[in-house]
């Protein structure tokens, strides 16, 4: 497979780092193409910018989606988002790895989806879901936290994981199509030895020896909704985002 | 009241650019005393760099969150984090105004939150929940979005906008002890007519009206979990994050 692993390593010797050398050697060993977006070696900048058209179709008053539909059919990105689309488009397999901030992506991460995933090309236009722009393509977050996993269960301080996910899981990466497979999360980092980090690491390595075969979370098919955009009756819901739905009120 | 709202405005002609005119109006007639970060306007940078520390205790390997205690103990931050700090401490109630991007705020913000909520100062060390350095204040989300509301009900395509928002609403203003207000939805923006985006504006304005005497949305309190970090025996979930620990499954 072609995979791209778009990452956050905040410096040489953090744990990011070393979870990006895992992947690369791990994923190369076993004989897929490995492209990487290393984004703050890279200098992204994450900030949705007038600049990011080259030739904007009205200049006088930027409306950014609108601007990116005209920038797809023109071909008119400045040159940095043009090419981390064409790594986009490229891979089989995307991975977002890099440290959870504020139970998210680091604003640099979350600057490169808001740019590169453009309208007209990777969602609008009944682009979502089943039909968006990166159907058929897989992904996978791989990030490091200072939680333990009891504070991320189903009655947990911080709110079951699968919630905490749910923004980017369904709402970037299968909001654009993709086959979502389950997380890698490297726990309490922060907290463990050597060894014992060596241990996730090598865990890491087996997960994505699995990114081929490994089953994919399930969400709703399109199909699944009505006309007013609501689960029809009869369904059952299987992702944590519709879920209340099936929760009785007394 | 002393607020602090804190805005991403794509544009002067953008519909955000009317929301914070609508609520430094309405606030201001209130009595309310208010100050404004604009981020695009101010070119805030949202990337954690390491001259975010003017004087960091081990610049050979930076270690952003260790960085922090130590910078808040020191007074060290660079000087854009301390402007920016000083307005979060000195405010009654945060805004946090914004076009949502893919489920979340876009980067800029959540650069602001990356940056400005300081480990040693507004969590960290025990700070967190009930105990979070803002503890006493009022915050609440404004936001616009090309969502239609069904597509975000229980059921919704998009799924529960409750869910959507919990990494925002408990993973950064509730953790850090803030009281939560509902937040304001300004829906479908890209398809109304003027009259009736002015209709959302005055709604807004109301809303605002509200912000001292809005009911906070129910969130758990620290003593309602134990050691594990897991609700207690015969705690009933309040919030959506614990919600899934009150499914039966069959």
């Amino acid at each position: 497979m072609k995979v791209l692993i778009v990452c956050v390593v905040p410096g040489p010797r953090s744990f990011n780092a070393a979870m990006l050398s895992t992947a690369v050697e791990a994923l190369s060993a076993c004989g897929h193409e490995v492209r990487v977006s290393n984004l703050v070696a890279m200098n992204f900048d994450p900030v949705c910018r007038d600049a990011d058209f080259s030739a904007p179709q009205n200049p006088e008053h930027i409306r950014y989606d609108i601007e990116q539909r005209f920038a797809a059919e023109n071909n008119s990105f400045s040159q940095d988002i043009a090419a981390e689309l064409e790594k986009l488009m490229w891979c089989d397999c995307l991975i977002l790895q890099f440290p959870l901030y504020w139970f998210s992506v680091p604003a640099i991460l979350k600057g490169w989806i808001d740019r590169v995933f453009v309208n007209g090309i990777i969602y609008g236009g009944g682009k979502w879901y089943d039909r968006g722009g990166l159907s058929g393509k897989r992904a996978m977050l791989a990030f490091s936290t200072g939680c333990y996993p009891t504070m991320c269960g189903s009655d947990g301080i911080n709110g079951d994981m699968d919630i905490i996910l749910w923004p980017l899981q369904n709402g970037v990466l299968r909001f654009c199509g993709m086959q979502v497979l389950p997380p890698f999360i490297a726990w309490s980092v922060a907290y463990l030895d050597n060894p014992k980090r060596q241990t996730i690491l090598d865990d890491y390595a087996g997960h994505l020896r699995g990114i081929e075969t490994l089953t994919a979370l399930p969400f709703h098919h399109r199909s699944d909704f009505g006309k007013d955009w609501r689960l029809n009756e009869g369904i059952t819901p299987v992702a944590v985002g519709q879920m209340r739905a099936s929760l009785k009120t007394p």
